[in-house]
């Protein structure tokens, strides 16, 4: 893919989280970068950040993750990254909707949200970035004309008892990658989905996790974002004669 | 419950399916039948029918299966069938909405179809009826206040080239199901998912399957509605010490 | 199957256990009993017992649940309950071993009885059953000519830090169900598995339980065997359109 | 781990296939190899081909997986490879028994072979590597004192019409592999588990597939064990906070 630059999409972006630090390891590979999200400022920051060490970032807020603010930015990425000097070769749906509440106050409107954010948002995207990768090339190392991966979690395959909006978005996203996975590995594009099974130390996860007194030193008991973004690479560099649908990743000490 | 008399509420009900079977399956144990479903002139038809064998069945048309209408059906409901003459102690949510189409296919409003009847709907359904049921008296034999039960399909456990649309909404309602069982089991309600493996036997499935010819007479290869509707009696029967969240239904010669 | 007496084997039979428990249902059915089980006199007094209660039933002890065993016990079952006048219809594989240890204190001994009660049981008991299914007339009313279950729990489905020997035996049999369920429902030979994610509340499970107090009269927190039993009667009178590989059974109060 | 050289134990080495090429893989990351097969004079010229690239290799040949014959080996291995110069970090386990036969055919001494060779032997690795990790130093990069992967297949997942050997052995090592993930992620012992869902492109398979007549050529369709053994390093690789038990691997065009 010499000439043309490849891009790698990312919709839920983070201050410390699996989106950036994804963004940072594709960067590292020779990716530009195009980062959704919703907080258009902290967003921003991150863009800021990521130039300064010497990447190619544009910060693409959303106000939500519906089909129509999706179908809307990409409109923006594909101005900002044209053909054919730029191709969008690689996708991380990663944003989420946290939510564990008794069955009987979840409202309509926390549902929709779970819904919108998770459900139609990675449909959206995939919407967006499936018609694009059918028009790549093959890479020859990876035999892929695009690579795009969804963000799971335990809830994606535990339905608990304070998961009645979560657990039905998360399953859903899940279904939509299996889906996805079958009908367009034979054109090609390696779709996957991580079953990220733990905590993961973020800026958010730190100040709310002060048990044990070494939470965030001790790495065997909550996940880096770093090594989850590890794991995505190695995925989108998997070779045509195997590839992974799914994986999961928890910490050395995880109780599961 | 001598003097209170039960109810069953079905959410799709359709000529021949599971809903009209499971409805009849009731009624033979006593129950009266709230009929919800979309298609008045037919759910009317089916409320005839009903009645015309002695039965005390009412349908409860609606225009769709969002939480709105699924909210003011339930209003028309509670008027016809009053508490404490009545009790609802048990539903089926039996809605679907069959689509099969290439993902690039799919449109927004395919995808938003299917997410609100199957998982939209069961959502609203559920929060509807477990507060009724939290309020009944625990049944003696069965040690149930209540019983809830979702039909799902090979689609809710397997994705498939063409399922991008159905199978996101059909995990969805069985990751519902698994939250509000083990939610609501300790209040002893009682929540199942049927998983059904294969072609029922309907008058629209008798319009498509001419293959083999005697598909019809055949019930080693379809299944009957009215042999799914004796397994959801029958968990609606189990005993409070050994209750089923999940069972698979499937003709003896099904291959899977 | 008129003139012709149904014969339910079971292996595995303990006081107050689902063997005999499903023993004494399928008597109520009609059947004779064969009742296979290590530890011959308190074989002789459950056999004492089911007779005193105006059964037709025969205990053929074994040494082992080895095939050697499971081939020579059948031997004396043919004798006792020769055909036509008899038919063997049902069969339940209830055997099992319990084991709970670290890994590294499992010995080889431990491991092999392990895998010689549950996986090597059970396969040698589906080859003296399966062939006298295949002669057996298929039932009007199910559709079968007969119909195995094999008892499994939650090990079958989830390895734990103590079950290296517990878990690979059960998800054995749990996989020699399927396998089973795939190849011979096309002969009406019906094949489940239950999975029981609970404590039964048997003789020996009282001797163990004491915490809450009231264990053993709360039904809502441990296993009936009778209705296990249940549960077994109805899938082996399931018909033919619409039949169950695999239910799970706990009590409503379990936590999963 | 500078002085101390690793090694790494592989169990199953055929031409060709998953082992030798892991095998391969690490050495190029400096690690000895221990290579158990069945087929003495095979297996010697599998090490000499790893010698005359370059490595340390050793071939370890045995008679069955049993666990006698694993027992038995491991002194062997420990002889060549004495501690403390070097230290078994890493171990495969990749002996398997392909059959497929309907249930009726199956003979005991088939389901025999099936069960030594997949569970007996993994379950008697395990309990030579294990207790072997728990001694070595936790390595600072990936944090762990050990890395065990288990080869699985489709057979692991699913049962079949003529899996009724094969599925219960494999099934069995899938939940070894769990149980021993759960216990041993505690002390930072890595246990993993693969999937492999297709045809491996081996002199064997060579000799069985000649449709598509590309099928050696067309690395969409089949797998590559180099992929596969790719797999594997990078799971041996994967540091502490971010851990996977199980992935599957299929070739882009699989139809799954």
């Amino acid at each position: 893919m010499s000439a043309i630059r490849p891009v790698l999409v990312v919709a839920g972006v983070r201050a410390g989280g699996t989106g950036v630090a994804t963004a940072a390891a594709f960067a590292r590979k020779g990716y530009s970068l195009a980062l959704i999200s919703r907080g258009a400022e902290d967003l921003k920051a991150l863009e800021e950040e990521l130039k300064a060490a010497g990447n190619d970032a544009t910060a693409f807020p959303v106000p939500s993750y519906s089909a129509t603010s999706i179908s809307s930015v990409f409109q923006s990425i594909h101005a900002r990254y044209p053909s054919p000097q730029y191709a969008i070769r690689a996708a991380l749906y990663n944003a989420s909707h946290s939510i564990r509440k008794p069955f009987l106050d979840i409202t309509l409107a926390d549902f929709h949200a779970a819904q919108e954010t998770i459900v139609e948002g990675s449909f959206a995207f995939a919407q967006e970035v499936i018609p694009i990768f059918k028009r790549n090339e093959i890479d020859v190392d990876t035999g892929k004309r695009g690579f795009i991966i969804f963000t799971g979690s335990t809830t994606s395959i535990r339905g608990n008892t304070t998961t009645s909006a979560a657990a039905p978005a998360k399953w859903g996203m899940r279904a939509l990658s299996q889906s996805l996975a079958k009908e367009f590995g034979p054109y090609n594009i390696h779709v996957a989905h991580a079953v990220i099974d733990g905590v993961i130390n973020t800026p958010f996860s730190r100040s709310r996790f002060h048990d044990p007194p070494n939470w965030v030193e001790n790495e065997d008991i909550r996940l880096n974002a770093e090594d989850i973004a590890k794991a995505y690479v190695y995925l989108a560099e998997q070779p045509r004669s195997a590839w992974t649908w799914e994986l999961d990743l928890r910490p050395a000490h995880e109780k599961w």
